[in-house]
């Protein structure tokens, strides 16, 4: 294995606790999987649910699965500013503080007191990739990334563990800053 | 001088030649400038028209003056994909073989057959500020920039002569994936 990693592209997208699925889109509603995601046991749905801020929707976002302790949305910054929500950068699960936002399901609305995040960028690994690359789950490496736009993403997370297999997590103004597509790949170096 | 030059974020915007102008907000209209601008000469306006591409509308996009020979339209990839315009990213001015899109104004349509881009990052330098930092007109830069979301741009162009000053130019995408405010400043390194 070389230091190159493929890089998964995020759309603005959320995940949602259970509570959350019987409201908006039924009691007893169980998520349905379209497409297994490159993390083991991570799913999109088919299911989508308008997101509310002060200053407008973003219509029709991807709901992930599976279900998650506490319900959290992931937008670009671009995507936060457009509809009014001043949205911190953190780690997925970091939730504390955070604004939140409505929602609006085919079966109803649930009011978010928190839970709107921008994702932190991250690499995720599993444990024999980790050791090829000589990092550990909680350190921090830079990412360099070629072509017109090529540049060198610092303060990358590495999160590793059984759970994780080889992808460079950027949201979309990350992607469109550095002009990547489906098909890009990062070089994981030392942290600048 | 350090090697910290301030950075300017730029919002989807537009340069219009005057024919366009004529058409947009009535024959022999003048652009009415509202704030002066950090580049010797440029100017934000009062005048704003809707951008029209395949898949929607960006309504209410600023022009920027004086008037040029050609009319350009610079937004962000984010901008650009959610209208549907296949957008390259280029130089100032090098137009040939962009897309086109429709621009609707107070007085009039015009059909562009070509003139979108992304704005291909930049560096504007006065020529003392240019010696200072040892580079010229035309060469590749990069610009390191500190914070949370830290990174390295890669492939930055240096503008220098009489009608520059000091001023790393990013777009909206550049400065969302970077953690960019207002008041950020960057550090113009050798290219990487």
């Amino acid at each position: 294995m070389s230091n190159k990693v493929k890089i998964g592209l995020s759309n603005k997208h959320l995940h949602l606790q259970q509570a959350d699925v019987d409201t908006l889109f039924g009691k007893g509603h169980q998520l349905t999987p379209t497409k297994d995601l490159t993390q083991p046991g991570q799913f999109a749905c088919e299911e989508k649910v308008d997101i509310v801020g002060p200053k407008g929707v973003l219509k029709g976002i991807r709901v992930l699965g599976p279900v998650r302790p506490e319900t959290q949305v992931e937008l670009a910054a671009t995507d936060a500013r457009g509809v009014g929500i001043k949205a911190p950068v953190r780690e997925s699960g970091k939730l504390s503080g955070t604004p939140g936002c409505k929602l609006i399901g085919p079966a109803g609305e649930v009011e978010l007191d928190h839970g709107v995040i921008v994702a932190l960028r991250h690499v995720h690994l599993s444990p024999s990739q980790a050791e090829v690359l000589n990092v550990k789950d909680k350190d921090f490496v830079s990412v360099k990334v070629e072509g017109e736009r090529g540049l060198i993403f610092n303060n990358v997370l590495v999160r590793s563990g059984a759970a994780h297999n080889g992808e460079i997590h950027l949201d979309t103004d990350e992607g469109n800053a550095a002009g990547l597509g489906t098909d890009s790949v990062g070089e994981v170096i030392k942290s600048l």
